[in-house]
């Protein structure tokens, strides 16, 4: 059965190679990927596979059952692109100006296609259900897996798996990990509404760049006194206004930045513990605040079990030389949400390109991936599927 | 001697309110009052006055040698108009969108000018020589005063005197001052060069923000811990701009000042302490940094035996009728330097428009003066300048 | 008159120097004073002046009264010593163990008895009425003035004066200065009451330390952003106080410190300036506090009009050579409580010991005066009183 | 084999509890442990066990040769005792004021010696070498382990184990973890140098104590800005001490604290950045510093390959019925040097009393153990030392 599907899934590399490249030549913006998802749905259709379209927004799912009973298996691709101007000097380069597949999606969505095809092609064979989850807005909090699962996309499925290429890991490489791998990534605004003047009269004024100042200071100690040492927690502020003339005593500053962890419980102290910071420096100062904190995903949690099971799949595929514990990475992951309703995991596969040191990172306007790994992630993921069931 | 000078200046009010208003509809940004300089120049022309143009560039001065030996008398007025969008309702409003006379220098210009005209037709029974100095670009460092004093316009000055018509201070007001009357207003702009990076990773990165929070804390000690109390300075930070994505960590940030101070020693010691506490502050954080002082005029330092003087002449002028001690004001001026070479004395004449509570600051599109006080200003520099003769 | 004044006191010099080595070597504590006013209610006794003892405490107060009408002249002198052990090598070196005229009250006190002597010998020729104040407790508030004030010392009074011997200034020197001439001293005193803990988990605790640390930065900026420029202020923190183990994290911190001001309500803005940034730090801390400010003695604030004619009475003293305007001194006095009720100056009477460069400061074990600023002092205070007759 | 190992254990039960209650009456400090070393040797002694006495100091080392060829396992036992003042009621309380056994190494030693005894009996049967380590001085940095290492207490050693009797966790755990177990324990004490002065007078001084409140700010800052999100650090300011009177501007501050890491690499990085940042913020402020970072032991860092081995024998031990992967612990141990030598694992055996909620903790006055505790301890050892053989 795995020689099989390596085999089959060997002989569709070019078509694989084909549809990334047809996505990326055509890039759409997350929770407008209309086009994105017709083309999805139609190469269903032309297989025959049953197909439902609009999932929870532009998601698209399609079911293969196999010929036997088994397990329900969801294996999920997201299919969104960035706000970014493509740069690299690649044949198929992005046909839209300001909008770019810098992430890798259409790599997911062509290595899903192409899998779910030779599995429909095997399926008298099979066992269980084979649930292909086409997520849209990935990239753009709330994102789409939230709303596709309110759709239904998980009903009935007993595990998924899902994978990131992934250009800083060299191609060869499976990073697993159990427990989080991914973090939850929230943003927070603030402004210090202080009270402005002439920058020769402090005493008449509330100064919003010193109450700023005092307020990234003791943000700071955030991390470094309220989180428990053995815990992963990130606070960063990445941008810090106020322009106004050298003369002047600035009547307002607005402070935006970013938290990352790992457990839901420092996450929730990281928050209260900026409200209350932020409250008790702007009443040192007399002065008033606005405040926001849009929570985005939470963190990729891997169940203990699946990871493991992942790991020996893994190990049965020739393209992976190298698989490793991942260190938990601080970007975040909407497959988050679907590991709090189905056990499962989420790993990355390697896909540097070859003969690069540094490759481009993720979202930088020259990103590229290294095609084979498409490969890698298909018989991972496929076998993954296949070996879940009894 | 007094009667027939304040009865001619009185005769000539009009046509001072005529200059002024002409002057106000044709205002000329500082260093480029190429016109205004060909009117006042002309001005004398037609008086039959000697008068020098380009002095230390657009600068204008005019000698008027009474009939009998004495002493030289200096007398300032400054002609530049601001980058101001004029926003009165006056009919005489400024015809050059984006400039206007915002401060009253077209007041004081038309003020010295008739006095000037009146001083001329009294020449043959006066003592001594009168110049009068008529200043390009107050408004904007390193201003006119140096390069016209360097250009010799105080040569064989022995005594100077200037005015601002003052729109804080109601008509009728006189504010003098012995020592100090207006602050030295420096500059200071400050780079802070981190190493910018992902908001989830800030080991990589030394962040901007951060380090000039920091700064921003450490450089308010100086007036706290630094100067001694019973001295004034002020040490405001006007700009703090380090504007990234929220989830960036920042390479650099920018922030800028002001310094104002009545005493050099303490002007010296704060620009030593900024630029020590950026050093060190950049050390610790292992950044480097860009630092720029540029320093704006000195502090105005009236001289006690003229100022004395100067309010014995103020109380026998009749408009004169509240003639007080002036707080130091914190804004600059750079009738500093010709007090650095001869003595004199600076004062402020009331200059709030009638019925009129808050009065429009100066440097504001609305800003306004009383005319009135074109007179009071010209009999009070007038018969200073007369008394000054043995 | 002035002539028989001075010649008197000249007479009676070595009677001062007499007296005041006796009231060196027998020091008293404040409000501790008892041997000291019985010396000096004595003296009056002696001459047969009418005399007034436990005056609010220890206070004592003599009257004399002119053979004509006129007005009714106080002058004061405070007579406490300081818990300092003597470290001269004078002959006539404090008694008392850890107990010493270090400031200059036995000085005081022997100027104004000799003074009262010379003029109760002059009374029959004398105008008006001398109250002459003798305070117990100036160097421990709430002191002694408040107290002498309300038992009747000044009733009647129309002026009072004051001089401190000044061992900073060279003899011959009289320090005088309208408005503010000593400061208002206050003290305040922070508990930050966190949560202790281990050092290795700072996330079950609320570190005191770091939240003090937070709090002397942000009570630094008071003087600096809370304090019209133009006014003096200091706010210093003498004192932090957490000594545990290094491995430890504060439970609690004590933090102590004072404040300086010239001006009743710069000194309102700083207290309540500090207390809204106590509550605010701590409100961001999610801790508790204790915070107290027990205030010192107001600022001395002369009034203009006596500090004037003092002026031109100190002229015609010929041991007063230099007269010139004090810089206002940052140190705390209560005689701002006399001045608050009737007009009156009070001044510095240089008393630099010879032939030293360095004099050692008030309030040092190896303090001296020189003994010839009392007849100065003397010569001052009298001719003043007796010049406020009509 | 485990059968006789386990059953001899258990009826040398007893005596282990003899042993421990006679040491625990007789606790001595570190590095002064001569009367317990003499009483380890003895016993040795006694069973005619070749043993080395004063190993790397007051260290014991016996080596029990089985009859067969085999690996040479170390077990290690620490036997000081703390400058604390025993306030338990037990009846084999210590009998000297002011030391006690408030961290289990009496247990430890018991539990050592009694297994040596057992192990010496069987030893006909056995494979290989046993060397148990008697590790003086644990509690006081630099330890005993390093001497004892340099005096070749691991020659020809294979592998090694170590446990601590844990009174946090109830009897039953054993807490084992791959990894780093124990944190490296790192302290450090910062001066100050400012330059003290009248509070009223910041302007002639360095004011030591705001410095210090800067230092603590910015030190805050290293775990938050400088270590690896995914690494775990700790650095907590155990004091601050600058305790002068209130009026007072001070000369110099003393802080102190504490730094845990679980990485080398990091625990390098927080000691450059303190000394850059004390650098940095007193060259800001223009004083001079005294810094010292004395280091404690590196992290307890146990070997994968032998902690799985661990976790195999202890679920065959009766006893153990909860056998949990623990959290790191941020306290130091010097068994981290022998790690850093030879393969093995350190962990913890759970020894909370019976019926108690909340136990006193480990260097509390009424601290106590489990002696039942010692029993699973000795089985959980003793068989890894027996399972090692091939």
């Amino acid at each position: 059965m795995k020689q099989i599907l390596f085999e089959q899934l060997e002989n569709h590399y070019d078509e694989m190679v084909e549809i990334r490249r047809y996505l990326h030549q055509h890039p759409e913006l997350s929770f407008k990927e209309v086009e994105t998802a017709a083309y999805i749905a139609d190469f269903y259709k032309q297989l025959g596979v049953d197909v439902q379209t609009n999932v929870g927004g532009n998601g698209v799912v399609a079911r293969i059952k196999g010929g036997k009973p088994g397990k329900t298996v969801a294996l999920r691709a997201d299919f969104d692109a960035l706000p970014i101007h493509e740069e690299t000097d690649v044949s198929f380069k992005s046909l839209v100006p300001g909008v770019m597949h810098a992430c890798g999606h259409d790599g997911h969505t062509a290595t899903l296609l192409v899998l779910a095809k030779v599995l429909h092609g095997m399926k008298e064979e099979l066992s269980g259900e084979y649930v292909m989850i086409h997520q849209h807005a990935e990239e753009y909090a709330p994102g789409g897996a939230v709303s596709m699962i309110e759709d239904g996309c998980l009903d009935g499925v007993d595990v998924i798996f899902g994978t990131h290429l992934w250009a800083d890991a060299p191609y060869g490489t499976i990073r697993y990990r159990k427990g989080p791998i991914m973090a939850a990534a929230d943003r927070f605004e603030i402004t210090i509404k202080g009270y402005g003047g002439h920058g020769a009269q402090p005493h008449k004024t509330k100064d919003a760049i010193v109450i700023g100042s005092q307020l990234v200071m003791n943000l700071q100690q955030i991390v470094s006194r309220k989180v428990d040492p053995i815990e992963s927690a990130v606070l960063s502020i990445g941008s810090f206004v106020s322009d106004n003339a050298f003369n002047v005593i600035a009547d307002s500053a607005r402070i935006g930045g970013t938290v990352r962890t790992f457990n839901e419980d420092v996450r929730d102290i990281i928050e209260d513990e900026i409200e209350r910071i932020v409250k008790g420096t702007c009443l040192a100062a007399g002065c008033e605040y606005e405040f926001e904190y849009p929570r985005g995903y939470p963190a990729v949690v891997n169940h203990d079990a699946e990871t493991e099971f992942l790991v020996t799949c893994a190990e049965e595929v020739p393209e992976n030389t190298n698989i490793v514990e991942a260190k938990p990475e601080m970007g975040g992951e909407d497959f988050a949400y679907y590991l709090q309703h189905v056990n499962g995991t989420f790993f990355f596969t390697g896909a540097m390109p070859d003969n690069v040191d540094h490759p481009y990172p993720h979202h930088h306007p020259k990103f590229d991936i290294n095609e084979k790994a498409m490969l890698a992630a298909a018989k991972t993921l496929g076998w993954a599927a296949l070996k879940s069931q009894p």
